[in-house]
């Protein structure tokens, strides 16, 4: 398996992502894509923007603003219930996550575990405190909120506070009616979204695996309250198909670092009848979630109705009876898929001393590279130029013109670009020019009218 | 030309826009895009990208953080300066700002007056309070800042403020840096982003053109300092030409509708040798900034700076001397974008009783439906399915099987679809569908063989 601080490092050291705020020595837990991580993260979310709603007769998608009412966090919980359980030390006054504390001590799963059984785990496992060392100082464990308040209007005594949205999903149901009235869609169907969501967190720093501020990619598909386990089941079934062809054939990640994890009935929430994970092995701590599948049953939609007062029931135009929709929940972290392409596809390359990042073609940041072999001889720039408007009609193209071509095709392993063209005195004589492979390294000589068959 | 209500009206009838938190009564200056307005929004920013990073050797993109560090927006004068300035009427304690109650009142264009010149023209101009219509009862003008504070981390005494980013310039000025040390980029060159931006406004209500949150589109184009005014002038006119050529002919926007000026000396920053906006006639208000270019000299670099005590300077490779690049810097509001193209494209068909948003096909969020004549038919359901997947493909297609025929072709014309595919009985005995044009409701036969060439 690779090392996750070489992953790290070479994210850094090729434009994928640096810390948030970098020049002013960094704000925790908050990360800046760069110019080859951008493209990398556009083109996981076309690519599923494009599986889920374009090729789909029954999606359509929303993106709802990320500062939203109060009463949205109130009706789904989150202001209630969406929090972090803590406890502090009471000799060195640290104040950490207990679930951090017990898996890194215990080496226990402790997802969806009330505060008691956290403090009876802490107790019986005798947890020492990580900075200081004792053992039986810790305070009970308590729940502090992760959702984000925003103060809007300047008006003193005329403020509303309002919230950075902790999830995308709720977007979803607030507009359930609205996409009705508004779209000629009928049920089952779902509605999709990507978006940045915000949990004011402590977390454990393995890059964007957990931040403050993450992307995620959250569909609620809703459907007929189902008669049967069976009516429900099926539907469930072909998202998981989805979400299975989606990350090992789109993304092409390999399966054995896969698996799907069925959350225990004390993880899963009272009103879902099942919810499974599908997990990826990080390099860090191995399988962790990155693809939540949830049956929700009708428990968002109906606690909007009582928080409301508004009708979101659909008639039956068969026997004109309402009934509430019930919904089933794949929500991915977009910034998780990121993360896993990046170890899953880092090769080290030791015969010939080098690494590569063996993405896709279709989600590499650049496609191609062309160099003119060198910069200052103004006829190879020139036409490695039109060699360079030509190709970027139909790909992602890198320009490079700085230092030796070694340093280029290195640089280009390392952000995972497929082929590297390079235009020289030869090119300017019968229009060839050398192709450079990234994953063998050989090089071939083709004629310019070939390069797009060949790239493409 | 066309009535903002009508415009305002379809969006929402037709799921491009809703106001935000719908549901709760809504949140005051935010909206969500709908299943036709996220299209339209995606058709945007992605033409957007492609023109200016995609298809330039000289660009790269980044997505930085929305949560940033206080000490960028310090350095950017932001905490300082970046404010609404307002007064209260002390009769009736409403509060406003002074420039909305001039341009309503006075119509004067006030950009960039100060404070006191506005409490100049109030006076002189006698203007009322709009509630109370008492004159001469406002306090001095004040200014507010518009940046939204968050606090990080959930221990008391531990917890850090940031900001919701003000704009997405800074993400790229505090990245240069690391743009420059993790790519291949050699000056000049500039970093473009497309991302959310969030300002505690009083706004006007207009829909989405002023907005708390909204989606901006940025470059910073770094250069040498230049040695004459030719130096920069001419990257400058590129840029203008560039921005120009996107609107009239990426966009399709009518010329009449556009028009540059040129900001005052008052208008301007002290820094900013020039300025000047792209301005589009909206049908609320007339003339207004849809996109701003600008030559900021080296200020923000050089403030970052000072500020952080890092060397932000490139060295001459020629001569070994260090400088600090200076910038040229078009921002355009993607959210204006978006609202401009509603209004240039909303047409009122009198002679067929119907309203046709004529967009451009590429820019259009599905560019064809696809109809089964009836929905209780299998074997039509079936077959239109096939087209719908065969189309899928290559294009975004709509799937419509409610209702009549004339209510779909109705619902397609407001959403800009530029095609209708229409299966009927006749297409299962000779693989032929009608195909209705949006923009003159023709209809034609022809096979599906043909759909493709025909609707690509």
């Amino acid at each position: 398996m690779v090392s996750f601080d070489d992953v790290v490092s070479l994210m850094k050291r090729r434009g994928f992502v640096f810390p948030g705020s970098d020049l002013y020595g960094g704000l925790a837990n908050t990360y800046d894509y760069g110019p080859a991580g951008v493209e990398l993260l556009r083109n996981i979310k076309n690519l599923w923007w494009n599986e889920f709603v374009t090729k789909r007769p029954d999606m359509v998608g929303i993106d709802a603003s990320l500062i939203s009412h109060h009463k949205i966090w109130e009706a789904s919980g989150h202001v209630g219930g969406f929090a972090d359980a803590m406890v502090d030390c009471k000799n060195c006054k640290t104040r950490m996550r207990a679930d951090h504390l017990i898996e890194d001590f215990s080496h226990k799963n402790v997802e969806g575990f009330t505060t008691d059984q956290l403090d009876e785990i802490i107790r019986t496992d005798k947890v020492p405190c990580p900075k200081c060392g004792k053992v039986g100082m810790w305070t009970a464990v308590r729940k502090f909120n992760l959702l984000f308040p925003v103060q809007l209007g300047i008006v003193e005594g005329d403020q509303s506070q309002a919230y950075l949205r902790g999830e995308t999903a709720q977007g979803m149901f607030i507009n359930f009616k609205n996409v009705m009235d508004s779209t000629r869609v009928k049920l089952p169907f779902g509605i999709a979204q990507l978006g940045k969501s915000f949990r004011n967190e402590i977390t454990l720093g393995n890059s964007v695996f957990r931040t403050i501020e993450f992307e995620q990619g959250e569909i609620e598909y809703f459907m007929r309250p189902p008669k049967t386990d069976e009516e429900w089941l099926v539907p469930y079934q072909e998202w998981k198909n989805a979400m299975w062809d989606f990350v090992t054939n789109k993304l092409g990640i390999t399966q054995e670092n896969l698996r799907w994890r069925v959350h225990s009935d004390e993880e899963r929430s009272f009103y879902s009848k099942r919810t499974e994970d599908l997990e990826y092995n990080f390099p860090f701590g191995g399988f962790k979630e990155l693809w939540g599948l949830a049956y929700r049953t009708d428990y968002d939609l109906s606690q909007h109705i009582k928080f409301s007062g508004k009708d979101l029931t659909v008639m039956d135009p068969q026997t004109g009876q309402r009934f509430t929709p019930h919904v089933i929940e794949p929500a991915v972290g977009i910034s998780r898929l990121f993360l896993m392409i990046l170890c899953d596809c880092y090769r080290v390359d030791n015969e010939k001393k080098r690494i590569v990042l063996a993405l896709p073609k279709h989600l590499a940041p650049y496609k191609a590279a062309v160099f003119p072999l060198l910069a200052n001889k103004e006829e190879l720039v020139h036409k490695a130029k039109e060699v360079f408007t030509l190709l970027s009609q139909n790909m992602h193209v890198a320009w490079d013109d700085r230092g030796n071509i070694g340093k280029r095709y290195l640089s280009q392993d390392e952000i995972g670009t497929p082929a590297c063209v390079t235009i020289d005195f030869q090119t300017l004589e019968d229009n060839s020019v050398t192709v450079r492979d990234r994953d063998t390294a050989h090089q071939k000589r083709v004629t310019i009218d070939e390069l797009k068959g060949i790239l493409l």
